[in-house]
């Protein structure tokens, strides 16, 4: 038997559903699997050897169809970093006891850095102790820090997400003529990529965020105050967009400047983002009126306004995940390289996961302008497609219909 | 010549321009009205004079098909509460100058509980004071609070974000094994309508918030712990919805409750959201991994996920109110009367605005299980029929295309 197992890891996405459908139909197409199965929890269920059984599944084609559009990973996910085995070999005796069990000779695992790390570490061990399982990595991360694949699925529809959000945000706070601050804070720790989106909000001539901090350049309290009284000075209604890691001088984290002094009745240390505590500086800085929005995890669960361009790009990184493991590949992660901006073209191919694995590729310095609060027009070139498209949902009773697998 | 005048206040919703726009297809098809103004900045912009010529916007019927579909108020809002004309009549006198200047005849103001107390006492002025100008009220607000018509324009489409939405993160925090808590704060310091509405995250099936609390019901701290408890020995991931106006047994703001003791590094007064107390407080008392999410000025301003029936029922309101009108009514708002659950069947009709005015429609507390974590039957039932249907959006480089005015 040559049976297939495929698992999802690290934080959900619109898309990352997606990624499993290209694997899944990989498995209907192709006579060199016999079985498929889902591990529930990423590793954590190979490693315990908790499978769930996607046969019945890969030949439904309407739940495929709904499971496309479903966020977050239907299989579980988990957030596992496996030691190297000359560390600890007892998970890996484990895994490879399930990949014997269930006749494994085809490992997808798809997920962001981490997952990338099991990959290669897993491969490996594999090659290392002569056993015929072909792990293939499959891209997916919101924050689109991913090395050697032009960008990640999953990002594209949160860009979308954010572009609109920030768009819908500009049209809300532009309603009064009282000076107003509005500062909406984005994910990434340490890339900048979905900050940079919020610029999107610009493509049909919307004036969109005023100000965007990308954690990528030191964050300067005395410019960003300067910046905000610039930009009062023009209009009442002023949108800034900031990254949750946006750090000082000093490196710290901007948000830890808040939270590093601020105790509940308790005592009770108040952890806070960079949008409150910029919240905070500039009500005491310049006295208007602020509020701090943080899009937290809507941005990374918003299937409802998922990309078509990142959801059809998911499906075919699963499937190429799927082919490349099935044509003998293995410690490799399938990728996307992009032939050119417009028209939009791009490849789809596959990539040493070690080179992946552990590194994170941040926004270029070049990419965000000089004053270090906007983004180039070769940011806006590099976005632009990935949110172009509108996926064809279907609703019941008035929200998008979900797919369960448990 | 008899001209109109229409103007938006209060908060902006996702439906506020389709009632707009239903005031300005009865312009555009009745022969009562010679010329269309719109007062920038609610009532204001009639006060300053400060109106916008809308003839030609009334004819182009493909700005009008975006403007619907356009969220937050085209013509701008204002937060003004007019005082008794007894007490300063000032105000009134300018009015009265703005429409004697415009030839006046018909003037619409869309907005909440505040513009409805400027229709009452402003039909009042001009009737003491023999102007001939019939004033009427369009209803609008997400808090779904207005007396004597069935529910309010942008309520429907601030219910489908979030059934939409919480659906998405009862996917979301679903995916790990480990017990985590997320609490979602949705707006409404006095009425629930609108967290009531995260129930609608099951109509499909799925399991949705797993305790809901409203601002009408009284909340007790150590039920809502053992609540929380009782449901984290069901199953790992609970999310929980709460209106940000929930008070405690001695009527305090449970978002007081941490907004009293913290204080930042300067010593300034933390403002925290109700999510964020009951963040600390269920680390506190159960230790387990919280997150709290805010859905903050995105659930009124989320025109990408608007409903349909929401979005048609704001048009005929409008239209509604024009008729009112042109046919002599003053004093009064127009108003949906609903005739059946299901079949879905309304009524649009006028209602005294002297009714509507300062008063606010909560939930009935018997729509609250006796538990006081989650809503009946009878209120589903009320909720469903507001978020069925979806609008039919322009896309314009991968985001919904909007209107602006100015």
């Amino acid at each position: 038997m040559n049976n297939l197992l495929v698992a999802q890891s690290g934080g959900p996405t619109a898309a990352i559903n997606a990624t499993l459908v290209g694997v899944l139909q990989g498995v209907r197409t192709s006579t060199k699997v016999d079985k498929v199965y889902g591990a529930k929890n990423g590793i954590e269920g190979v490693i315990n050897g908790n499978l769930l059984d996607l046969n019945d599944l890969v030949k439904d084609t309407h739940a495929i169809d709904t499971l496309t559009y479903t966020p977050a990973s239907a299989l579980g996910s988990c957030r596992y970093k496996m030691k190297d085995w000359k560390v600890n070999e007892e998970p890996y005796k484990k895994i490879i006891e399930t990949f014997r069990k269930y006749d494994i000779k085809y490992f997808i695992y798809i997920g962001g850095n981490d997952s990338m790390d099991t990959v290669d570490k897993l491969s490996e061990y594999c090659m290392i102790n002569s056993l015929d399982v072909k792990v293939m990595g499959g891209p997916k991360t919101i924050d689109n820090d991913l090395n050697l694949t032009d960008h990640c699925p999953g990002f594209g529809s949160a860009a979308k997400y954010i572009a609109t959000t920030i768009s819908e945000l500009e049209r809300d706070i532009n309603v009064y003529d009282i000076p107003a601050v509005t500062i909406v804070e984005i994910m990434g720790r340490n890339a900048g990529w979905l900050t940079a989106a919020s610029a999107l909000a610009r493509v049909n001539g919307g004036s969109g965020p005023d100000l965007i901090y990308l954690c990528e350049k030191t964050f300067d309290y005395d410019r960003y105050i300067q910046d905000v009284k610039d930009k009062l000075a023009k209009k009442p209604g002023i949108l800034v967009a900031v990254s949750e890691g946006i750090k000082d001088g000093t490196g710290a984290y901007v948000s830890d400047s808040m939270s590093s002094g601020a105790v509940d009745n308790f005592g009770h240390k108040y952890i806070a983002g960079a949008a409150r505590a910029l919240e905070q500086l500039t009500r005491e800085r310049i006295g208007c009126k602020v509020r701090a929005v943080e899009l937290n995890l809507m941005q990374r669960a918003a299937a409802h306004i998922a990309s078509e361009t990142d959801i059809q790009e998911s499906i075919l990184l699963g499937l190429k995940a799927f082919n490349c493991a099935v044509e003998g590949e293995t410690g490799r992660m399938a990728a996307i390289k992009r032939i050119s901006n417009d028209p939009y073209l791009v490849e789809f191919t596959s990539v040493p996961v070690s080179e992946v694995a552990n590194h994170e590729k941040t926004v270029p310095i070049d990419w965000i302008t000089p004053e270090g609060n906007d983004v180039t027009e070769e940011m806006m070139a590099y976005l632009r497609p990935l949110i172009i498209g509108e996926v064809n949902l279907k609703y019941g009773n008035g929200i998008p219909k979900q797919y369960r697998l448990y």
